[in-house]
């Protein structure tokens, strides 16, 4: 019967995109997550070896909210071959009252590269030096190409310099995401005060003794333990280190390794929400480095399930 | 855009039901998972504790299948006063080589149900006595009520009997699915050469004792460590003891408890895939005591659920 279930696909979906809408809701769910408000168990995960691709499970529920979500997110490397893009999924809501299914939401994956630039452009403000904000961003696929119109909601006066690995293509997504290429890191290590790292490398992408004294580093790229964007050393230089989940960091990301190197203690870490949440302060000085880690939450899928089933529902009446 | 994405209601899955095909479906998906040939996680929970609820997660993949699934049940216990079923839920189908989406399976729970059914139609026939076959079963809920057609596929000379603790509702069910009602279990287990228990007992539904040497049991009921149909005395006097999967059950079921009350040993148990698939042999004398722990496997959800996927898509040509 499940008369009250409706499905949405991207084409329905992309035109209620509202970019602060979804960072307040974003910050709300990190906050929660902070707070131990968030059911949200480790994430499940299939690979598949021989088709060189992988599945990925999250699924959880913010304390109070009238529904909970599933997000099933698969990446194939192979796809591009086969003219189809690398990352496919859905996203379904539930009634937190009783089990029925809601909505599915057939998004091809845009809800995660949207939560993913509201959490970037959260985990830049919260920590970005006064003053100037020309913001790197390092890195050109789509993940990268978002962050600039989803950071100046936030910062509107920001600029933006880009660097990859291929000159080309760093024109190219400059050009359509208004930043300024460059041609090196060091350039734009250089030239920016604040660093967004959103690549898939699996190696540092700089040293520790090319970030300048002050500069903010945002690294949203690693997310398993075969990659890694930043060096551990880092850590070691970084005056306050925030991670959205520290468990989550510590087995996926850069934080992980830079705790196994023992550039930094665990306890270190801070928790990106309790930042947001002005549960803890994070005074800087001038020439404090800062580094915040992401992986991506559960929570941060909840939010903007939810945020956009209910303004989905409102069209529907 | 997705344009190969289908979505089927119960109203359009339940006519293409065919009972036997999805027990040989069953069957080879439970021969699969016992020869490790199944990549399939521990399941995913959410609980919702102010609501009475629970949404349990189950995916996974066939080695060598085009398609993997992920089903997601709910159970909500106070549905009842809304005038809702209990169970909710539905079943995703995607493409194992590219990671799309495929179909969406709004089956309310009914896959599960026949699944399960289909494991316990298989489960009574690979240990069942020779001759004669009065079936004995405990419970009148909607799975007890689907046994009967389920294990006739196998069996067609079969009788039934059914007891639940409500007579009313015990003549009501055992109507409807051909068995005959019987006033209590000492009648039952003194009748029936095979009892199945498909109940939501959390204590022992009858003693050790009062089963009769050749009694052939089926537990389909206790899917959590708060679940109990069977004494752990049972255990100990046992020939065979097959579970569908050893570490699920030891976790959650029946053979758990008797391992814990140390009335068997863990390793004397046998996977039922491996019984199924002739990998071991299970010799029974008329005095023997045997029993199959049934708590339900990701690998039937994904070979019901591809088996139900070719057939819709077949219809769609």
């Amino acid at each position: 019967m499940n008369t009250g279930f409706a499905i949405y696909t991207i084409d329905q979906i992309e035109p209620l995109l509202d970019r602060r809408g979804v960072i307040e809701a974003v910050r709300e769910a990190l906050v929660q997550h902070a707070r131990g408000a968030v059911q949200s168990p480790m994430p499940g995960q299939l690979v598949f070896d021989d088709a060189r691709g992988d599945c990925h499970i999250k699924y959880g529920h913010l304390s109070g909210s009238p529904s909970f979500a599933v997000k099933i997110a698969t990446g194939f490397r192979d796809n591009g071959r086969l003219g189809l893009p690398t990352g496919n999924g859905l996203v379904l809501l539930f009634d937190a009252c009783t089990g029925a299914p809601l909505c599915l939401f057939q998004d091809q994956g845009w809800m995660t590269a949207w939560r993913t630039a509201a959490a970037t452009a959260l985990a830049v403000q919260c920590l970005a030096p006064d003053g100037k904000h020309r913001i790197g961003i390092i890195g050109t696929g789509p993940q990268a190409r978002l962050t600039p119109e989803w950071i100046r909601e936030l910062l509107p006066d920001a600029s933006f310099l880009m660097n990859g690995r291929d000159p080309v293509r760093t024109r190219e997504t400059a050009a359509l995401c208004g930043a300024e290429p460059v041609s090196t890191v060091a350039e734009l290590l250089a030239a920016a005060e604040v660093v967004v790292t959103a690549t898939t490398s699996a190696e540092p992408l700089f040293s520790a003794a090319a970030v300048r004294p002050g500069t903010h580093v945002v690294a949203l790229g690693a997310d398993g333990p075969e990659k890694q964007e930043l060096p551990v050393e880092l850590f070691a230089r970084a005056a306050h280190v925030v991670c959205d989940d520290i468990r989550q960091c510590a087995s996926l990301s850069d934080f992980g390794k830079a705790v196994d190197a023992g550039a930094i203690e665990r306890r270190r870490a801070l928790t990106l929400g309790h930042v947001l949440g002005g549960d803890v302060t994070t005074p800087r000085l001038a020439s404090d480095i800062t580094i915040v880690d992401l992986t991506g939450l559960a929570a941060q899928d909840i939010a903007v399930a939810t945020w956009f089933g209910t303004r989905l529902a409102e069209t529907r009446c």
